[in-house]
């Protein structure tokens, strides 16, 4: 038994590989691959009508809010995100908390007036400011809820008067956001909604159309929302994946049961961190990701023989970030309290055999 | 026994199926899916490397030519093509030929001076314009090569004293090519390359980096190139799906065997659609896809017939393009000639029950 503590691409439940498995060879039973179905099929149709139906219902995402699946990650979305909000001449606000933050905030800048409102750079992003103000003056809010690399994460809504925009690629589905307070949340799907290849978009549509920027048709949103995703022939079966994985989503109990599940995951990880003498986090306790958590050994020269131990016992993809060192356990929604304990189990026994 | 004549995302080998549908459960017995390694992994990094490593050999890619695997499909080739080659202030030229160029000309005209150098819309695409001058001051010369719904297609390569650009993505990989003849080619990759979710980019080094112009990070090729394409998480399965269905190829023999392979699935049929006197074609002959054969009944009431046929044959994706009507065999590499003959036996019988 592995259990896959890798960042991602990462991790999906063994009922979604199995289906997938039977759906490359033999779709729905009609003797056909997933592969090489039409994406104007009746099949695929349903297909990504369902998968937009899970997305719209597990978080409860109101109408006038538009749902799509592209390609090209959170990287493109970085581009795409100030060249359909930030309009000619204006400005945007943006909260850098690490490596994904700054690339955002990178591609803003070529595209207009960028503000940032704080950083934690200056302790290597291993907590999350919180005495920053939001211009009112700007045309959006530019914030990163969960730092796959430093083990951090952003719980609370940020207050703001204008609109919301949030990557959240690796906390997406993980817990309870009110869709409603945000303009527009995107969010890679290799983590907890299916494998690479497709992007989540969750835009409010009232605010498109305004930057008087002339957009390649691919990059507008609206090109996207006029055609339900099939402007260019999707990922078809990235999206496919995400559906088996919204199904299982759904049979478990929605993302409310999950959240409940992946606190109690990241509490039994983060209390045998600041037990065992041995190891110690690296993010500031308020701010610990339930996603991503990031820690180190007391002493530099445990390192390789921990992940050795770790190898031995299963536990693989733990080597952490260069950018922090150590070790990162991504625990997402399919990493099961078993795997934990697993990880639990090995850093005791490595204590035992280190006294 | 199915017939897939889908015009994509369409039929690959079932051999690709069986393999792919392993890799999703347990790849290459590591115990973990495909569809959950890191795109870091040593085991993803070989993927990519062999996949790039086929596409140069099969295609006699030249050094100074990279090779990218991108997200996308040909939509955003047709921004990304004069946003990277297009000069501030210069133009490009394109030949029209179908619905595809067309909405590559469009595209381009958002980001500079587009000349359209001839085109058959005249006659409803049924034909590859012959005479016309490329200006020799335009930055380069946009062709697709295949024209997937219409039925046509084009196999001497242009002769033009600047960059030649070519959208192939219907026909890549069916047949030789001198890519040194060209500055950039292009194709999503879901007809004879692998599964939707990827896009193939050949490209000529020192043509790029010479606009002026400031891109997203994610649009420019450069990008790309210096990160192996691996500058954002790429499409994981679908590269791999894509590397089985090269590995495929090669065994076969490659580009060379393909061609003669695909020459004699063409011929077969267009010459039943000739001498049939139920069916006609709808492309000029000398201008006859290889890859898409398009054509109608002589008489309109026999059209839903015979795709009832057709399906009772188990011959499936027959329907034309509503731009053309009547009917569409994409006869990609994955279709085999037993197929073809299939297809011919019901056009046969067809016309035996009309008489």
């Amino acid at each position: 038994m592995k259990h896959n503590f890798g960042a991602g691409p990462c991790i999906l439940p063994q009922e979604v590989f199995q289906e997938a498995s039977q759906a490359v060879l033999n779709f729905n039973g009609i003797g056909l691959s997933i592969l090489e179905i039409s994406h104007r099929s009746k099949e695929f149709e349903a297909v990504i009508a369902e998968t937009e139906r899970l997305v719209r219902e597990l978080l409860a995402v109101p109408q006038g809010h538009s749902i799509l699946f592209l390609q090209g990650g959170a990287s493109t979305q970085f581009a795409m995100v100030p060249l359909n909000l930030l309009p000619e001449g204006g400005k945007a606000a943006y909260l850098d908390t690490g490596t994904w933050a700054n690339k955002a905030i990178k591609e803003a800048k070529k595209v207009g007036e960028t503000v940032v409102v704080a950083s934690s750079a200056d302790a290597n992003y291993s907590y999350i400011p919180s005495a920053y103000e939001i211009p009112a003056d700007a045309a959006y809010f530019h914030y990163t809820s969960n730092n796959t690399i430093f083990g951090t994460e952003i719980f609370d809504t940020p207050k703001s008067t204008i609109p919301l925009v949030s990557d959240m690629s690796s906390d997406i589905l993980s817990r309870k956001i009110n869709v409603s307070d945000y303009g527009l949340i995107y969010a890679g799907a290799q983590k907890n909604m299916g494998p690479a290849g497709v992007t989540l978009v969750i835009v409010k549509d009232e605010l498109l159309g305004k930057t008087g920027r002339t957009l390649p048709t691919i990059f507008d949103y609206q090109s996207h929302i006029a055609a339900g995703s099939m402007y260019n022939t999707p990922p078809v079966f990235s999206i496919y994946v995400s559906m088996l994985n919204l199904r299982w989503l759904k049979s478990k109990g929605g993302v409310e049961v999950i959240e409940q599940e992946n606190i109690i995951k990241a509490r039994t990880l983060y209390e045998e961190i600041d037990r065992n003498p041995l190891f110690k986090g690296t993010a500031a306790p308020a701010d610990r990701s339930r996603m991503n958590v990031t820690f180190v050994t007391e002493d530099k020269a445990h390192e390789a023989a921990f992940l050795e131990l770790a190898k031995e016992r299963g536990l693989i993809g733990l080597k952490g970030h260069r950018s922090v060192g150590g070790f990162r356990a991504s625990i997402y929604n399919a990493l099961s309290i078993t795997g934990v304990n697993a990880l639990v189990d090995a850093m005791q026994e490595f204590e035992e055999k280190n006294k």
